[in-house]
């Protein structure tokens, strides 16, 4: 076991009840029907406990998008060239991207992590060069990254959080960039959930039947090569990952250690999740999961991770654009749940005064 | 016919399909797989289609309240007095509702229209005192409310319109308080649809199982006292209605006619957007769903709308809620539709460009 890999060991932090309890108790005076905010109570009770405070907030959101180059990519798995990785960092960084303007008009600091990519990417103040390899290796072929490169990752990721902490994050969330990433997501959650690709390909950024079955046929030829070094979450993410998920993973293993709450975005961030929850048994609980990607495998990775999606709006982007659009309701909810009169303070009847049946 | 009906006969407008397909094509053009934002493209494209150019907006967002009791109320067919249509005015006029709330934070216009309650309504610069009687009748014994009444009702809806377009609106919000108007737009929505009460019937604001019982039989009561009567929209708006539904009806009809768009809330606002499309055929054009009810009748609502909510939160206040938390959603989808690079712009690889397919 390499010991860059230690500080994975600790285990995630507790919620903290007390603060659930205290806005569970706040949430029933509000001047509504008990429970017609629906999920938006939820998230604020929810909120509540991992901010560990019984009045949340999310002034300070912060995205961080990892991008990397993946070796499987060179299979055709895309319909996108794999130059278009490091041309889409430059994008983002010059604000043309989607998760630029959300980023901006959610009022989110931005920051992008360039892990390597098969093009270079121009210096830029947002981008911040952390390069493991041009690439990772095609999974189909052999292990996509080495130990020292997956430590590498993970290492990033939780640096990454660190940043975020010291700029006072409420709310953490990763976002992702690389052409092929849905192939490594895919081969990585059949191998963590044991199932056959068939269950969880899907096409992507826009692949057609003939791509999709060429991506399928690649995942089971990386899933039969790696069969018997899969158990472990750790192996099974150096094996078929990518160093963006890898750092995702670490990431979101940090939040969940230090307290940070974090929206997870869409499928290849789930697979991260599910990854980071495996290392970090309770991971999960300190996620929200932002919105229903429309890659079909993703269902199946919010069951196992127990979480509901908020948002269900045929989104399959990445970039974080998910979790980025559901950052307004999540506000909303700890706006209502600060802000909402008391049946008290309105001078309201609740709902078991006065019972009013004649008939 | 009643003369002061005339008005309602003018058609819809008809949507603006040059914006549309200049909107399509600029989607097009954006950095990104095509279709992968989902339905905020579909959003953004609609509204460009509804607001009559190529890059919608929606900073100008006007969300009107009309609030009135209801005779059935006095049936028991509410978790909550009457007393408090007229207490969560006041709490509405005094920001600690949750339309209040919402309305703030989303920077939204909020006006509170007054069309008679059963306790006082003090008054306040926010609330426009248009009130036609303290309630309406109990339609589960007599028309809810007379022709002259209705005719004022729907007048206040269309005024309420003019005002909103005087202050230069982009969008159109409805909300509605009134305890016991679930009831009400249940057995609107029956006799619209020609469905059984138990198929739409649910528990409001929180009715146990007996209550809900109760409140279908009165429903089936008033369905067979009217049933001659209900094959006109107009005429069954009169007698199950209520003064606040058929204000949200007028100012619908008068949206459509007058090209603003519309965002409708949950389950009465849904019972009075089903009213505006049966009287003005091409209204649903104007409309977006902003998200589905729990009340469980919503869905065949919504179906027969023919419009898809954007939200599934479980939420049931009313209010106009469900609707203020869709609106940031509506403007991301502008921002992305204005703000973001194209493939040209941004010198990214579009789809079809350099197809990478070694394997």
């Amino acid at each position: 076991m390499n010991t860059d890999l230690d500080w994975l060991r600790a285990p995630a932090a507790k919620v903290d009840l007390e603060a659930r309890e205290a806005a569970l108790g706040r949430q029933a005076e509000l001047t509504k029907p008990p429970g017609s905010l629906g999920r938006l109570e939820e998230i604020a009770i929810q909120l509540a406990a991992l901010q560990g405070r019984a009045q949340p907030a999310l002034e300070q959101v912060r995205i961080v998008i990892f991008a990397a180059d993946h070796g499987v990519a060179s299979a055709g798995v895309s319909a996108f060239p794999q130059a278009v990785t490091a041309q889409m960092i430059a994008n983002m960084a010059a604000g043309g991207a989607a998760i630029s303007v959300l980023a901006r008009q959610i009022d989110a600091a931005l920051e992008l992590v360039n892990l390597g990519t098969v093009a270079p990417v121009l210096a830029h103040p947002l981008i911040r060069q952390a390069v493991i390899a041009a690439s990772t290796a095609n999974l189909a072929e052999e292990p996509a990254m080495s130990a020292a490169q997956l430590a590498q990752a993970l290492a990033e990721g939780a640096a990454a959080l660190q940043r975020a902490r010291a700029a006072g994050v409420e709310l953490f969330i990763a976002g992702e960039m690389g052409i092929g990433n849905t192939t490594a997501a895919t081969a990585l959650t059949c191998a963590l959930l044991g199932l056959p690709a068939s269950d969880l390909v899907g096409p992507g950024t826009g692949l057609d039947r003939g791509g999709v079955a060429r991506k399928r046929k690649l995942i089971e030829q990386a899933l039969a090569l790696h069969r018997d070094q899969l158990a472990d979450p750790i192996e099974a993410l150096a094996r078929l990952g990518g160093f963006e998920i890898a750092a995702m993973a670490g990431a979101y293993v940090a939040c969940a250690q230090q307290r940070v709450p974090m929206l997870i975005d869409g499928f290849i961030s789930s697979a991260a999740a599910l990854v980071a929850s495996r290392i970090c048994p309770g991971a999960a609980d300190w996620m929200l999961l932002a919105h229903a990607s429309a890659e079909p495998g993703h269902r199946a990775m919010a069951e196992a991770l127990g979480l509901r999606p908020l948002l269900d709006l045929g989104m399959r982007l990445g970039e974080g654009s998910g979790a980025a659009a559901a950052v307004p309701l999540l506000r909303l909810a700890c706006d209502l749940h600060a802000q909402m009169a008391t049946f008290a303070e309105a001078g309201v009847a609740p709902k078991d005064a006065e019972p009013c049946r004649i008939a």
